[in-house]
């Protein structure tokens, strides 16, 4: 993309209004903008990154065997009468009335609808299991919504459901999660730590939640510290297996939050060379509550032997709004973002560093369109801006490769790249930049 | 994807409740279901659809120099009492409470929000034109919602806003909207006419309704038949450049909706070899309504001469959701779905016609993989159903590719290919089957 019809207003002070550092960074590079309390509209490059997190969520819940489906926002109170939780979810429930008086409300969450769905066609174990999910926004009336995204009223979820026809094979299912939130996060380049949590308004008996470390996060946690050398699901895990040793590995170190955390039970469990504490940011969280909605909902399959069970159910939600702050929260420095290539708003970027210098402009044009033609998404600073801001901005919205070309530069037959992680900069041969700037980013995208 | 994965509840029977056909295929296909009055899920199918629909049209706005935001669904009332239209909505418009007693609702359109964002931000005629558009769920509390998704009160909506320093300018953003919405039914199989329109609570000067022709439209339309001869403003039709001429020329010709037929006015503009009268559904609105909000909500910008002016607005409207029904209208037969080939549910299907039989399973499942391999979207029927019902349902959900493979034929070295939309079927050894399939499916999406 050009910069020149790209709508990126970057803002030149810090807001005041932003308490944490992705807040301040989202609102001043122009990813997003607050509509009212809790409530933000994404701007281009907010969005482009929010796209990319669901494309890597959405890869990773259907290699796990998940189906895609989009429940509406709005929902009948009815169907939150029939679980019981209407009454019992409180003031975090918008409630709505509409022009026939029916009382309807903004989902905070779906356990009941898709039970709804799930009863409306499913009627044998045969058809099982089955896991469906959508990536849908959600609403919740927080009292004092803050942090910008990381804890805002509307927001974006990806929730999951899976249907069993009884717990030894929900448990199954409840694995398939685990290890597809476990590829999720690291594929998103974060140390995301699964610890075993409170199940809440959900219910049931079995949960986790997953936490990654960020210096800036909102919970302390208290883990051994050998859980973050533990291997990784690889692509090509066999959902079909037995999956209890990857869950079993990665839960057989200590690793809790600050809500359920015993000092005692901390030192018995970690020797003190092991001992991390830290802060951390919860990103997922994982259920498994048996009957609780299929058994008042009736939502019942007939089994092998013909008679007809309430199925059991989990569910499973990762916040990709969140997660978008949560990156940033984990990868920034004074400049601005540092973003893994796989979520970038931009792969690379091409700055010319004086468009109106006829070669400079035309090698810029040059590179920036054989980017293009090998699929990399790049943008390409064509504006009249002077170089300090055209470098101020390309850092701040964290591009990881910036092409730096000038007519200095070329007089020598050389250009730049500026690796933003690492603040290094490499002098290359202009036929040389691309083939550079691709293996990069070729390397960077593979996948793990 | 494997059949046996995928959740595809076809019904069985025809659905009482469903008018129309577009609605009753809907439902029987398991594309979506109701979940209350005019509000629906897209189950995977029916997601599928969607989502491709609204690839072509992000390609299209986005290659006329439009940037993609996304707004969220609630919105303050303040906004709307700044233009003056929160009194004057009516009952459509779904109010909401929050639980510290503000006003809210949800977005039936973001006129005002996007007026927000903008004045915000831009202060110069230097960043004009702007076009902003998003992809976002709407509500309009309709008294009686009714077939389908083609009249619901949820529903997904392309809206998008351009700004501009005067009419002149603003006039050319119009007409740059106006060839992408012929290129954007074009691409989608659709034959659509632009037609002088009311402008509604909108508001404004300027307006076209586009309306597609389809015998079981909700519309008479009266028009001269040679517009439908008309060419298609092509791919690389240069939107820096006036575009009058296609404006003028899909114009020219008479083209009204029975809201503003008059006998007399099509008489004398048509002669009667070229009248045609047709039933028609809208599925694309633009508007040109100048300062009819910049001006209350302030949204100015310095001109050349320094002076603040109030931008000149317009907005553009596609609803996905219709168009996945309006696609359907327009292209179906008793048997079910015909999907243009660009917005299939899949583009090709193999059904294996004995699960049982190794040589079939074996023939089938290498086919479908080196189709996926091409990165061709393909249903392979791995199931255990008889081959009348595997049939039956490839054709109700309109896979435009049907690569039929039994024992019978393997042992003659031959499989078949059916066409859905002719009905053709073609003899083919094994191994000529990818390449047939992978021709057609290219040139059926190639770029127009």
């Amino acid at each position: 993309m050009r910069k020149s019809n790209l709508f990126l207003p970057v803002l030149k002070e810090n807001p005041k209004e932003a308490e944490i550092i992705s807040h301040r960074l989202m609102l001043r590079a122009g990813m997003i903008r607050q509509q009212s309390a809790g409530i933000y509209s994404w701007l281009p490059i907010g969005l482009k990154v929010l796209n990319k997190i669901n494309d890597i969520i959405r890869q990773e819940q259907n290699r796990a065997g998940a189906n895609e489906i989009l429940m509406p926002t709005i929902q009948s109170a009815d169907l939150w009468r029939e679980s019981g939780r209407y009454e019992d979810y409180g003031k975090e429930m918008l409630r709505i009335e509409d022009r026939h008086e029916r009382d309807m409300l903004f989902g905070p969450t779906n356990e009941e609808m898709v039970t709804d769905i799930f009863r409306g066609y499913v009627k044998s174990y045969k058809d099982l299991p089955l896991n469906l999910y959508h990536i849908q926004w959600k609403f919740r009336d927080e009292v004092r919504p803050r942090f910008g995204v990381m804890r805002s009223r509307e927001f974006l979820m990806k929730d999951g459901y899976s249907f069993d026809v009884d717990a030894d094979s929900a448990r199954n299912s409840y694995r398939r999660m685990f290890v597809s939130y476990l590829r999720t996060f690291k594929r998103l380049g974060l140390q995301a730590i699964p610890m075993a949590a409170d199940t809440g308004p959900i219910g049931g008996d079995l949960s986790h939640e997953f936490i990654i470390l960020a210096r800036t996060g909102e919970s302390e946690v208290f883990t051994d510290k050998r859980i973050l050398d533990l291997p990784t699901p690889p692509s090509d895990v066999d959902y079909s297996e037995d999956l209890s040793q990857w869950v079993d590995q990665w839960t057989a170190y200590h690793a809790v939050t600050d809500e359920i955390y015993e000092e005692a039970a901390f030192h018995e469990n970690v020797e003190e060379e092991q001992r991390l504490q830290e802060r951390g940011i919860e990103v997922g969280h994982i259920f498994y509550f048996g009957t609780k909605y299929s058994e008042p909902m009736g939502a019942k399959v007939a089994g092998p032997d013909g008679k007809e069970v309430p199925v059991h159910m989990g569910s499973y939600g990762i916040g990709p709004s969140r997660l978008a702050a949560a990156l940033i929260e984990a990868n920034h420095d004074d400049d601005g973002m540092i973003w893994p290539t796989i979520v970038a708003p931009f792969e690379a970027g091409v700055i010319c560093l004086n468009i109106k210098d006829d070669d400079a402009r035309q090698k810029s044009t040059e590179i920036y369109e054989t980017l293009l033609g090998q699929n990399i998404d790049v943008l390409l600073d064509d504006t009249s801006e002077r170089p300090g801001g055209k470098f101020a901005a390309m850092d701040l919205i964290g591009v990881p490769y910036q092409i730096i070309i000038g007519p200095k530069g070329l007089a020598k037959g050389e250009v730049e790249v500026k690796i933003r992680k690492t603040g290094e900069k490499i002098i290359l041969a202009p036929d040389e930049v691309v083939n550079f700037v691709a293996d990069k980013i070729q390397q960077d995208l593979q996948l793990i």
